[in-house]
């Protein structure tokens, strides 16, 4: 074991971390306060830094070693510690190519594209110049069981035609957004897990459309948003088919894995984020002829965040590390404990410093509210909590009944 | 960064867990009974065991490199990983030498103690032929705070005499306990941290008397106990002093952050093992015609407890790999924070199993309730969570202060 | 003790829900959808049903027995029961000129004030006529502590100059806001509790400039909104100091009893229509094949919230019993203990429910993250948690000094 | 509602208060460590005390006065605050004829004896010259489902004879133990709820053995103890039957409720005793040059504690009221609410007191360890939390859907 970074995994950090100093740091209020204004235009500087970050190398490091000639060569250990600076600002990931739901897709379309859909798709999805969105979860249906989903995708003659309606699209309000991936059932007859499939569906396909922006605790997220989109009549190529029929349950547990490790580590750079708040904060002000920082509960509360952050950022780093030797399959249960135990824990942090900014801290004075809201749908993005906890609970029972440690005995 | 044990940790795990799987946890039971009834004597068959466990080299394992020829060449995160194993039952650390206090009394006699007393004390300790305890909490004050300790230790002539009163001495009464290492004042007219000597004494000396047997929730954790002990004009030659007269503040921080990879590392092996009761429990028990391993909230623990105890072996072989490459010292705000954050989670932990467990659970017929005084004596054990809380806070909002991550900003 | 309502209670709270059933449920969504898309509006509906509301003598029943010929005759206890059906929609309790900040504007004017300013200013508001806002709260300085507000009140000729910046002021954009209660120093050499006065400022005092509108976690509470003021030379008539220099901090006190009351169980109120909406969600959906209401989890979850509503309830009750038995002084300790304990739970409680929402329950969809937001401002309101505990132990301790219920003895 | 006590409240409680000042503090140690010492004995005194409290009607007051001639006269809610006195020394109830598990047996016995029963076990019970044991819990079932006893009471000419292994049986040691009430299946065919009768069995009945005791947390709660009983082939006459074949669970339900609000305002007792502890030890204590009474931390505690307490006492005595005014059937949901909710909370604010006391808090110089020792037992005592979570959750939910308090709308 060696919990140190290695040689390559440290210059990234450096210079992502030098990076963010330069860039985006001295312009992340701006770009905030800019989309909240105009939701529906992109801040002209994010073009610019997308440039500098592809130019420096920057780009699309999400992408780890297994993708071969598609990857920068990261392990997901090494992009991880990335994703964590990252996740420090709410836009930053998407200047360096590596925001949600496009490297989902971008893995998926690498994966398992056809020659033709990854000209199409993922080359300019890589070179940032599109967006794309993934069109899963249902408002009538407990999508966290993704057989539930509902929407048809129905051969007639060389065309696919798609119907029904999904929520919590994120991106597609985005300007650049160009496709879709949409995942629903080609045949309602096969064995569960073989109902479901994935195909392409480009945003001006007609039929496609957005009903309405959703928010999150108020917030809408612009410019991307999270959207209701209706699918009525959609009519798209039979080529725009992922990997064939039946596959989409499949896709849909490979692209969970990575997925969830970098928005888990972009969690905790935002739990590190706040914990730097917090302690700027407590080092600064003043109550009752106190400094903060000499307070026992802020102590206390700065003590125990640390604590919490570290336990975090280790239970995410070993699950990454068990993908980097073992594949997605085996690391299920680490995949699984991160959203779990991880992202309650950053949202409690956040809260917990919010409060000690007092009205400050629930205003859009610090971005505390921002990262809050965003943490906040994070414990829902893939599916609630307890859904994930009660399926790692019988995974682990299961285990445990096959393979006991030790036949701990009764001593009577 | 590399989450995998090296070979030759793996290798040590394996005999370890092979030991323990052949000749501890057969035994378990019968030896705790065997204390409970007979609370002055030593089970026949840990003397057996030692001499097993000595010649299959699985002995002293805790002395890490940095301890040259004592140690048997491991890394403190190696070690820690063995550890975890020793803690799953209450007296096996003990079988392979790896024992409190006795740990930290040869890490203090090792590093610190001159040729004489490495001959008359560690070589019999290390050998497993004699027992010691560590004699520095006093019953009047926040012992918690090192530099309260009242007990005087004044020089007359070539002698130190020795005056105070001390409590939750562990070991003690254990039969082949042969010397105490007595924390005191030689000093008090010396600055703060120098007020304070360590200095050894035979366990016939007179004057030292034990007073009385301390129960931890009712348990008196027979045979070595707890116990409060009076130190009446005792007198041992000046040679006795270890490091020299002043030097205990410094050898009591040297001794701190090994022995708290030690037991923190046990209490998860601890919570390991709990949770391999729970899933047993959960496999086998039916109330309400639905197996427990059936029921949404006995999945939602067995989840959570699996998630939490991955996040605290992650934290403190975090710690353990900080002491290897840069010293305890600068691994402080590890180890405090494992003190913080593994124990109470463990004895949560322990406590959530119990429940389970039903009557059983806080009967002993299982040992979790004996797991769970000794974990909540170890929120105690070198001071009350809240005392290492409000010192980390301290120390990491100084930290923030002078070099701040990100200068992070107000945004209005 | 008698835990059953009185015949008069029973009756108000029979006709204040049958009102609500009425005229607020059926527009609940209606209304927050209209002031989200016409923040600078009041629903025209509103007019009348507050005229609904007078007209059935369902108004000003906040003001208890004290308040003498201003009381429509309510106890507090009587009419905090019917505080939490208010609470159940977010915009009701303005229909029964019930809502805050008014309320404790009316008292503080009902108690205090002189005869022309009950007439100018208290008559119309109890009439409904026109709203007010309470400016104390400012940004630079922890307001908590009301002895550190900074905004300077100089006496000048047959005037006062205002001069300083306040912020969380609530309502101040509202359509018919005609005055402000501000706080501020008027002699900054008295003892400490004597600087601070309370004056009224009409809304179109020259100088009075609203600077911006903050949000909550996003929201902006329209039309009411919570702002930050300017007062940059604000001149008013020396009459519109209340009850003169100097009493300003005795009136703050005098005025935070009731009002935390009445908020606490509009918060009870909040969290009991959160509970009906987690019943609802329970009963209907489905997942994993399984109805939600038939999962551990979902039971107890559901258990907990109930015990949770019951006891915060029966604790703001108690408060409430208190003042009305021996007065707001006395009930210091319990109007404290509501701050702390009920307004957390509540937003816990309505977190929770969220979460068995899915992607519904973050979403406007349902009134969940308006609640949310709005108790979570509540943490906040008049002081963050950790100040009232703060304040609450240290009073407790005192008293427990002073007088032991019993010395509880060591026993050795 | 009125939450002040009764004229006739207020009177019992100040005499149940003085009489504990005078003879129960004072000997409180002396006691607890008499039977530490002496397992199968009876201090001396107690049986004074007894004489001394029966003199002076202090006695068998937790008889409400739905029990006629055999109450003393009080409420439920007026004994549960003198319950809550009680509680506060871990032997004081059995001095006023009030301690579990004799009044639950009494009170079966007053409501479903036969004349016969009542005089033989009832009347030497109510005047305190025996106790008695209540054998319902079975080591091989989950017994919170009262419908896996699985004890049989088969009749046999006019006898009947019962075979079956019972723990968790309290009081059996007892040196005045005089005879047991047992559950026990009459008929396996019946419908379920129909199989189970009570029937009683003098100690000295051949084949009713003591197998051994059950120690909670290594506490063995002598001289009454917890132990594990078989009952081997035991005859008793037919007249020993309670109520008659059947009624078994009938009995079972109707004795849960006021033993439930007695056992929870007994711990009420206890955490207002940790609380007085607790700020004995802040208002006395000094670590870092700081008094404990000036840390935020402590006074956090202090704080939240004491609204703990003023919530669950609220509940309870709700609770209380409920069965006075309409019945323990129709209280069934607060009965299990206290259950839920203000055991676990006593033990974590015991918990939390023990911590701030350090080793002495763990150890038997204060009470604290005791009082947390049975408090756990509580949490298990009469079913697990959940269990009754699970149960309530289930009621709430379809009382719910049958009676929607409104009829909660979403909004989209």
């Amino acid at each position: 074991m060696n919990f140190e970074n290695t040689e390559k995994g440290k210059k990234y950090l450096e210079r992502v971390m030098k990076f963010m100093e330069l860039n985006i740091y001295p312009l992340e209020s701006e770009v905030i306060h800019f989309h909240e204004k105009n939701p529906r235009k992109i801040h002209p500087v994010i073009k610019e830094l997308k440039g500098k970050a592809k130019s420096q190398g920057l780009w699309n490091l999400f992408l780890p070693l297994s993708f071969g000639d598609y990857s920068p060569g990261l392990t997901n250990v090494e992009y991880a510690v990335l994703a964590e600076q990252m996740g420090k600002v709410s836009w930053a990931s998407s200047v360096f190519n590596c925001n949600a739901p496009d490297t989902g897709n971008m893995e998926v379309l690498a994966k398992y594209g056809s020659v033709e859909q990854k000209n199409t798709y993922l080359t300019p999805l890589m070179d940032g110049k599109i967006r794309s969105a993934f069109l899963m979860t249902e408002p009538d249906v407990a999508s966290s069981d993704a057989r539930n989903i509902q929407t048809s995708i129905i051969k007639d003659g060389n065309e696919y035609v798609i119907n029904g309606r999904k929520w919590w699209s994120t991106n597609v309000r985005h300007p650049n957004c160009s496709f879709y991936i949409v995942m629903g059932k080609t045949d309602p007859e096969a064995e569960s897990y073989g109902q479901q499939s994935m195909i392409i569906v480009p945003v001006d396909t007609p039929g496609a459309n957005i009903i309405r922006d959703l928010p999150v605790l108020n917030h809408y997220d612009h410019p991307g948003c999270h959207c209701e989109v209706e699918l009525s009549n959609v009519r798209v190529p039979e080529e725009n088919i992922i990997l064939g029929e039946g596959r989409g349950f499949e896709i849909a547990q490979g692209r969970l894995g990575p997925g969830r490790i970098h928005h888990t580590m972009r969690s905790i750079g935002v739990a590190q984020r706040a914990f730097d708040y917090l302690c700027k904060r407590a080092n600064e002000r003043t109550a009752f002829n106190r400094r903060f920082s000499e307070m026992g509960m802020i102590r206390n509360k700065v003590a125990h965040i640390f604590c919490e952050i570290q336990k975090c950022r280790q239970l995410t780093l070993l699950a990454a590390d068990k993908i980097d030797r073992v594949g997605v399959k085996e690391a299920k249960d680490l995949i699984a404990a991160i959203k779990l135990s991880v992202i309650p824990s950053v949202a409690n942090i956040v809260d917990d410093v919010m409060q000690v900014f007092g009205g400050m801290g629930v205003s859009n004075d610090v971005p505390l509210a921002e990262m809050y809201t965003h943490i906040r749908a994070l414990r829902l993005a893939d599916g609630p909590d307890d859904v994930h906890a009660y399926q790692l609970g019988r995974n682990l029972l299961r285990k445990a009944k096959e393979h006991p440690e030790y036949d701990v005995q009764y001593f009577n």
